[in-house]
C-alpha cells in the first residue's frame, strides 16, 4: 500500500535519471556474468597488503585523531600531497589551501551543482558524457546545452555561441579519456578552450579522473593549467588507488574554496577522515607512479584484447575509436539497431555493456555502446565479445526480416 | 582579484547559514583550547585497537572486494547487522530491504531534503534544533515552521495548527536528548506525536543519533515504531563508534527506498566500502552494548561534573536542564546576555562554546549557550567553566553600567 509520501518529491529530485549502470550492477556484479558495464578499475592492482599495512600504521599512529570529527575542507597532509604531486607534475604553483578533499569526483559534481545550479540554468556538456555527472547535475534542474564531441575534444565554435547567447553558469568536460568515448582532447584543443574560458571568464569543472590512465602517447596538461581562475579541476584516487575508499580531490580558484567548503559541510560535514589517513600514510610509503605503470601495461593490454577480439567477432558494421587511455572504449552499430534491445537479449545470455542513450540528455546514442575493458581478463574478454556478436548477429538478421 | 564566479552562485546555496561550531573547530581543536564547542564524543573510548584489528580482518577476508565499487543502498551484512539489533530491541519487523547506509546523519538529512524540498516547501523543525539540520535543509530553501519545545518535546497544538493549514513536505525532529537541547520526548508526547503523524499523513526525519546515549531513567522506542509508515528513522555510528569512520543508516517506508537510493547515488555513488566492511567487522567481534555502558557510565560522570561546575562558579542567574542522555547541556542566561558577544571574550581567554542563536532559524536564543560535556576531563571541564563564570560576571557588570 502506497502512502503518497512520493507524490511529494521535488521537482528537483523527478529529474534525476535512473543508472542503468547502477541498475545492473547487482547482477552485473554476479560472478557468473561477464560485464563491461561497469566503470571499475581491475581489481587485480587494487594494494591490498600495502593499504592494510597503512591502515595499521594510521590506526597505530593516530588512532583517535583520525576517529575523531574533523574539518571540512580535508585532512592538511594530504591536501599537501596533491599540491606537491601536482605543482611538480605541471610546474605550476597549487597549494594545499585551494584543494578539498571529496567523497570521491561524483561528489565534487553534485557540490559545484548545489553551489552554482538554479532551475533553469544553462550547463555545457559534452555530447555524449558521464552518466555519473548527468545524474548529479540532473538533481538542480539545469537546462543543459549539450556540445559535440569531436574526434580531437568539443565543438569550440558551439561552445562560443553558447557564450555570447547565454551566459551558462559551467562547463562540465572530461578532457582526458572522456567517459564514455574515450575521446582526449589534443594539446591545441586544451588551449583554445582555455582561451575561451579567460575571454567569457566561463567557468569549467574539469573533471580529470583518467588523467592518470594514459598508456599511449605524450603526457598533457590539464587544462586548468592555462585557466586556473576559471578551472575547478578535480581527481580521484578511485582510478589511482581504488574506489572502495570513495577519495577525490577538486582544486578551486581562491574566492571557490570556502564555498565549496561551506557547502561540502552542510552535504556531510567532512570526508571519511579513515580513508584520509590510511590514503595519505600509502602515498608516503609507497611509489605510487611505479603503482601507475602497472595498472596502466596492463590496461594497454585489455585495451588491445577487447579491440583485437571486436575486430575478430563483431566484422565491419562496426566503429570504435583506439583510446590512449582510460577504460572505455565507444562502439557505434548501425544506424538501426537499438544498443537498448541488444542489452537486454545479451543480459539474458550472461554479458552485460551500458547502452549508449545513457549517456545523452536527448535520446540520441541509441545505436552506441560503452565497453569497459579494464575489469575483465583476456578470456571474459575474447568470451564475452563473441557472445555480444552472436546476438547483434541474429539482431541484424531480425532487423533486415521486417 | 575577484573573478566574479562567486556572484553566480544559487540561491539556494546562498541560504545555507555559516556553521559556527565548523569555523572554530580549528581554533577548538587546538590543544591548549578547552573547548565545549563541537558535539565532540569522547576519544578515550574510541575503540582504536579493537578497529585496528577488524580493519586487518576486512583487508584479509574481503580486501579486493571492499576495495571495488558497491550499491549504493549499502553493505548488505551491515544492514542486517542493523535490522537484527532494532527488531530485537524494538520487537518491531525491520528489514534491511528498508534500510540505506548513510555517510552519517548529516547526510541522511541532505537527501531527505534533495527527495523532497522545493524552494518555499514548508518543513516542520523544532525550536531550537540542530545547526547542521538547518544548514543542511537550508541548501533547498525551504520555508521553515518551527515548533516551542517544552520540558517533554515540542508543542503539538503548534504541530497540529501547521498541519491544518499547510502542506509541509516533512518535520524533522531529534526526539532522544535533543541536540541542543538536551530534551527527551516523554513517551506520552511519543505516543501522540505519532498518532498526529498517522492522521495527517505527516512523514517525518526522525533524528537519533544519541538514542543509544542514555545514562539514566527507563529505555524508550523511537516513535517510527508506533508510525513506520511516516517515519524515516536515521541513526549514527559516529556516537556509537566514532565520527570519523563517517557511517550512518537511516530506515525507510516501503515506497521511499529506491528514490532516497536514486539520490544518494546521484550525490556520491556510494558509503565508504572500507568503513562499511570494517564496521561490520568490529560489530560481529565485539560486544557493543558493554561498549556502550561504558561509554554512557562515562558521559553521565561528566554530566554531572559539568552541572556541579556550573552551579558552583557561574551562580544562580542560569538556567539549564538535566538531560538523561546525549552530550548536551542548554543554559539559558540572563535576558540582556548576548552569548555571541561572551564567546568572542572566552575565546580569548581560550575557552568555547556554542552561542544559543546558531540553533535558530529566527535570530532568537541570543542568550542561550550550548555546552558539550562528553569531550572534556574533569579538570578541563572545572577549569573552563570557571573562565566562562569570571567573563560572565565581567560582562554582567559592563551590562549593568550601560
Amino acid at each position: 500500500m502506497k502512502h503518497f509520501h512520493d507524490m511529494k518529491f521535488s521537482s528537483n529530485f523527478n529529474q534525476i535519471p535512473i543508472s542503468f549502470i547502477r541498475e545492473i550492477l547487482e547482477v552485473a556484479n554476479n560472478e557468473n556474468m561477464i560485464s563491461f558495464a561497469g566503470g571499475l578499475p581491475n581489481p587485480d592492482f587494487f594494494p591490498v597488503e600495502e593499504l592494510e599495512k597503512s591502515a595499521v600504521e594510521a590506526f597505530r599512529n593516530n588512532g583517535r585523531g583520525l576517529l575523531q570529527y574533523a574539518g571540512s575542507q580535508g585532512y592538511l597532509p594530504l591536501r599537501k600531497w596533491i599540491a606537491r604531486r601536482y605543482s611538480s607534475m605541471f610546474d605550476a604553483p597549487i597549494s594545499a589551501e585551494n584543494i578539498v578533499i571529496t567523497s570521491g569526483s561524483q561528489q565534487t559534481i553534485d557540490i559545484m551543482s548545489k553551489l552554482f545550479i538554479n532551475a533553469g540554468d544553462e550547463i555545457i556538456i559534452e555530447k555524449p558524457t558521464y552518466l555519473g555527472g548527468i545524474q548529479a547535475m540532473s538533481a538542480y534542474s539545469p537546462h543543459f546545452m549539450p556540445v559535440d564531441l569531436l574526434a580531437d575534444g568539443p565543438d569550440l565554435n558551439a561552445v562560443e555561441k553558447i557564450c555570447r547567447q547565454y551566459s551558462p553558469k559551467f562547463m562540465y568536460a572530461i578532457p582526458s579519456f572522456q567517459n564514455p568515448s574515450g575521446i582526449c582532447y589534443s594539446n591545441e584543443k586544451r588551449n583554445e578552450l582555455a582561451a575561451l574560458l579567460r575571454k567569457y571568464n566561463l567557468l569549467m569543472l574539469e573533471d580529470d579522473p583518467y588523467f592518470e590512465l594514459r598508456f599511449r602517447g605524450g603526457q598533457q596538461k590539464p587544462i586548468f593549467c592555462q585557466a586556473p581562475r576559471q578551472v575547478c579541476w578535480t581527481g580521484s584516487f578511485s582510478k589511482m588507488i581504488a574506489p572502495g575508499i570513495r577519495l577525490g580531490w577538486v582544486i578551486l580558484p581562491d574566492e571557490l574554496v570556502a564555498p565549496f567548503v561551506r557547502a561540502k559541510q552542510s552535504t556531510d560535514l567532512h570526508t571519511n577522515n579513515l580513508s584520509q589517513y590510511i590514503a595519505y600514510n600509502y602515498l608516503t610509503n609507497n611509489n605510487i607512479d611505479l603503482h601507475l605503470q602497472t595498472i596502466r601495461k596492463a590496461y594497454r593490454q585489455q585495451c588491445t584484447d577487447m579491440i583485437k577480439a571486436i575486430n575478430t567477432h563483431m566484422g565491419n558494421n562496426i566503429k570504435m575509436n583506439t583510446p590512449d587511455g582510460g577504460m572505455f572504449l565507444w562502439l557505434k552499430l548501425l544506424e538501426n539497431i537499438d544498443a537498448g534491445e541488444l542489452v537486454q537479449k545479451c543480459l539474458s545470455k550472461g554479458v552485460a555493456f551500458v547502452p549508449g542513450k545513457s549517456f545523452y540528455t536527448d535520446d540520441s546514442g541509441c545505436n552506441c555502446i560503452r565497453m569497459n575493458f579494464s575489469n575483465s581478463p583476456k578470456q571474459k574478454i575474447e568470451a564475452g565479445i563473441k557472445i555480444i556478436a552472436a546476438e547483434l548477429k541474429r539482431f541484424s538478421i531480425v532487423e533486415k526480416s521486417y
